[in-house]
């Protein structure tokens, strides 16, 4: 329908290895899936805002990648337009991990969202964050 | 009205330096006012995503402490529940600058909203993102 | 958790019908859960914009409904500070169905989000737009 | 720069008329400028939540209409595929007034926000929304 080509796992792992700021936060691509796509992430202490849990920054950035990469896997490159997300619970924990799925790609725009969880140590699981992005195509 | 007390402009310098993230990306408190406050940010290579902008979670990471810096000029501590960000254009230069408004202080939601410019080398500054939050204060 | 006890479906009901837009704009309370609720609304050619889609504003209305309705199963009453959308088809079609779904309940915010799905003559059910709200409980 | 012609007060009261849902909340169009629009609303009891104040869908409506006349003064026909407000303060008074203002009107995407105000008798007018939307152009 978009004429457009998806990128598959090997092509969003180049993809995150050549942004600057994903490989100097060790991003990781999980997995991904036809619209789909999980980004990792652990702890970082040099991460944090002023009361020790992770920046409001780095939640956006692992809810905008995990939608875009979800995006990306249908329609390719694209970049995002608006982005928006709820702080359900302090972001804290081992690791990060986002799940992006893509909910509709039009012609000139595409609308993805994400979860964004955290686990502790025990490998439990906890809903900290929602996110959605409209995104545009870049032809890349 | 609210019985909650701001901080000044030294204040919020050093809640700026306890935050491990905002002492990690360099960002500066450049003024402060009754419900505003300035962010600045120099350009960073390493703060890129793969087409060599700044990554969105620097671009939400500025918006969003301008804003919360800007409520707490009046409030004292907060922490966002709800951010969004629009990018209006690629965010690329040599330094960044976020200006942060508060636009209603209630008794248990603050809302505020930011602008982000983007300097070249001649100074010239751009509007490069408009961001908005709602946050809760921490008591802190 | 909370100290606040929901409204069941009968309540919900008479919530709707206790508001006046909901009366004028025929919307029908068609099931609750726990943190679940499904409002419907039929097509109606007063509620068009300027090309004859549903207005942005009846979108709006049913998306942020179904949030509150879906937090009020939970929490009892609430009002929504924060409200987004996003719009992925035009909204035509015989009747609409918004399915809201709360996503957790803070002590002093609750979040929720809702799907809008158009339905045409088939009984065919299309998502058109999506949407999620900050919610404050109104202790009504 | 976009090479699209955008609409005079006329024709915005126009596009107004010619939409349903704008004729059945008689909304009116007060003033337009380049890159800006004024809609003003009179008080109705038939357009209320379930405690009074004018319904979320209504404010919607409002802002989000007021964002998109302010683009249309600058590049015509848009509709919007993202929308999102802030509730400020309840939403009582004799009478409303939204005024959008255009940020940006990018090739594919424009982004405009708006401010809603309501009026008491004394004529006193107060911020109780702010809204802001994604719009593209339809070519109509």
């Amino acid at each position: 329908m978009t004429g457009r080509s998806g990128f598959n796992f090997l092509e969003l792992a180049a993809v995150n290895e050549s942004a600057a700021f994903n490989r100097m936060a060790d991003f990781e691509v999980v997995s991904t899936g036809d619209g789909y796509a999980e980004i990792g992430m652990a702890w970082r202490d040099d991460f944090t805002q002023y009361v020790g849990h992770l920046h409001a920054g780095l939640i956006a950035a692992l809810l905008d990648t995990a939608c875009g990469f979800a995006a990306a896997t249908v329609v390719g490159a694209v970049t995002a337009s608006h982005f928006s997300m709820n702080c359900l619970r302090p972001a804290t924990g081992r690791h990060f991990l986002a799940k992006g799925t893509m909910l509709r790609a039009g012609r000139r725009q595409i609308f993805a969202r994400a979860e964004l969880f955290a686990g502790d140590e025990e490998g439990e699981m906890l809903l900290v964050a929602t996110g959605e992005t409209v995104l545009v195509p870049t032809g890349a």
